[in-house]
């Protein structure tokens, strides 16, 4: 698929594979496996993952950590030219965060039914009642987005039936 | 009024003044005026301003700062014997922010009608439908509260319409 938004011959697969690879260093340090990945004009400004636990922080979500890394590079609040891709819908947390940088698209891989809020639990990305509203596309490689989270919560499970 | 949750002779509204005392440091920064203040068994362990302009950075929210401030004092990302009191309702990232860091209590000043998520225009923070609800108390010194922030939107409007 042609990405016509990052004016570049790269595929929103392309990039949600890079996504991915962080989903899968969160998983090696048995952290949730969620990564995601910040593009400006077709280049990744931002790629990170989900370190909450070795970080003892609830900040440490990929999301938030990646809008933090663009701040940083961009030197602005406002993420108005950048693009997120996440192999997980959005927590509120992060949902949140991505209305207040002002982060027009997002592509996620698989949904979280738990907690997600593209529409799963809420839609804080489309509130019409907030000052933004984000595009939203999902589904993009979401057989391996969800598989590797199956393969995460199957490993915790079984690790904590066999300490009791 | 005595606050049985503190196990301290000291008053919601006496943590609110301090809160606000933040608030102030931001007003003068030329930030919009939100303190927040985190508080572990009677004792203030967090307290800070929104400095979104200054850090050029959307996590700069007044709540983000103080959630970061007593993960690392507590070396936990779980917030669970923590209270935070904050000037205003918090936006859809600070009060997802406060769910995920299960935060049992917030007490808020003044409403937020444009952007609040306890209740306002979404309510992140009583969703029967994540894994932590939070128990919100609003209006503990609501007049001094929103009073900061009419003072910092009039001056806000008057040097956007002297530019001009």
């Amino acid at each position: 698929m042609y990405n016509e938004a990052l004016n570049e011959d790269k595929t929103h697969e392309y990039y949600m594979e890079i996504a991915l690879e962080e989903a899968k260093k969160a998983f090696l340090l048995d952290e949730v496996p969620i990564g995601a990945v910040i593009v400006r004009n077709g280049e990744i400004i931002a790629k990170t993952h989900n370190t909450r636990n070795t970080d003892k922080n609830t900040l440490s979500h990929a999301e938030i950590k990646a809008i933090d890394i663009a701040s940083k590079i961009t030197g602005d609040w406002r993420l108005e030219d950048c693009i997120m891709y996440v192999t997980i819908e959005p927590c509120p947390m992060c949902a949140g965060a991505i209305v207040q940088a002002r982060i027009p698209k997002v592509y996620f891989g698989a949904r979280n039914k738990k907690a997600g809020c593209a529409g799963s639990v809420l839609n804080i990305l489309n509130e019409p009642n907030f000052n933004h509203q984000v595009e939203v596309t999902e589904g993009i490689l979401s057989d391996k987005c969800s598989e590797i989270m199956s393969e995460f919560f199957k490993n915790f499970r079984k690790n904590k039936t066999s300490e009791n």
